[in-house]
């Protein structure tokens, strides 16, 4: 399913946590696109991660260089705040095909940092993406289900495991809402809805509507 | 669904929180049952009320008493530490055919209480329930999803509608488990899954395993 979506993306996006704490090979990895039966790199998508402050200390061993030197994924493109990128590893990821952008992230008070998902979308258009799928993690969903920046979701697509994760752990959801009365109500909804069972998993998708 | 499932259980339970919050009626209304066109109180599940310090002011107004007069709905059963309950509640209940019934449910330091779930289950089966089906709310679910009690429920059966409640919200979850390395592990899960759409939303059913 992932895979089948990469192929249809011309990025996916994701977070420096989770390109820290996975270090995934953001690569697709189904029959018939390059590296699995096609041509180059058909229907590789290219991976876009949020670094505002270059915290993810990534070397030609990482997951997705290796990937770039089999021929199966493209080089990253790391968005920064940074105006410019250490020497070594803007040489890594260029030799490779990729790039650091540098763009303003704003930090709030509490130091956190406050994506622009519209000026963000248009930096990839102009670097030529038409599409991109937002993998995660949390903290950059949650940053994209704010009220301003829900209407530029085309689709949300979810996979549920009948898994409880326990108390006290990261919740994924736009803010609360509360109704004229003061009292807590949806905070958003999808519309147009199907839900996908695969084995015990089920894959919920549809379209962000408040 | 909710109106199926209620008839195939001797008993349905609440907290006093979701008795006091949707004055709920508490019967079962499909097809076929006593009061929509079968005999009786033919299966007319007995509503149980778990209010520990009898907080519930109900009335002979109160939509589950109003079911009774018209013989569509039991009385409901009120589980309380209190060893009297108020004379006028309980001439009102056993006019109607319910009881209060005691039980000792300890206090914890904080001040919540702390349900003893088998022997609950022990006092509802030697007043002649079966099986009962709990419906909520969410205390009430986070204390049956204790790990003593976990292995008394048979089945779990849960409603997710395609909706962000916002963050900040109640969680209905197992407390959180750490493996040998300190790190978040699944809390409980389940198996043996069906996932049934309907409409917008998702039934999903299994049986609770760690």
């Amino acid at each position: 399913m992932t895979h089948y979506l990469r192929s249809r993306h011309d990025g996916i996006l994701i977070g420096v946590g989770t390109a820290v704490a996975d270090d995934p090979g953001l690569n697709c990895r189904i029959a018939g696109v390059g590296g699995y039966g096609g041509e180059g790199l058909n229907g590789q998508p290219r991976p876009v991660v949020i670094d505002p402050s270059l915290k993810w200390n990534f070397s030609a061993d990482s997951k997705l260089f290796q990937m770039c030197r089999e021929g199966r994924g493209r080089a990253p493109w790391i968005v920064t705040t940074a105006k410019e990128a250490p020497a070594e590893k803007d040489a890594l990821i260029k030799a490779y095909g990729g790039q650091f952008i540098t763009m303003d992230i704003p930090s709030s008070d509490s130091g956190s940092h406050c994506m622009d998902w519209c000026q963000l979308l248009r930096i990839l258009r102009m670097n030529g993406l038409r599409s991109v799928m937002i993998e995660g993690g949390a903290q950059i969903i949650n940053s994209l289900l704010q009220p301003p920046y829900m209407a530029l979701i085309d689709r949300v697509i979810l996979t549920i495991a009948p898994t409880w994760l326990g108390q006290g752990g990261v919740v994924v959801s736009p803010a609360r809402r509360l109704d004229d009365d003061g009292k807590p109500m949806s905070a958003a909804r999808l519309k147009n809805v199907q839900w996908h069972p695969f084995g015990e998993d089920v894959v919920l998708c549809g379209e962000v509507t408040i």
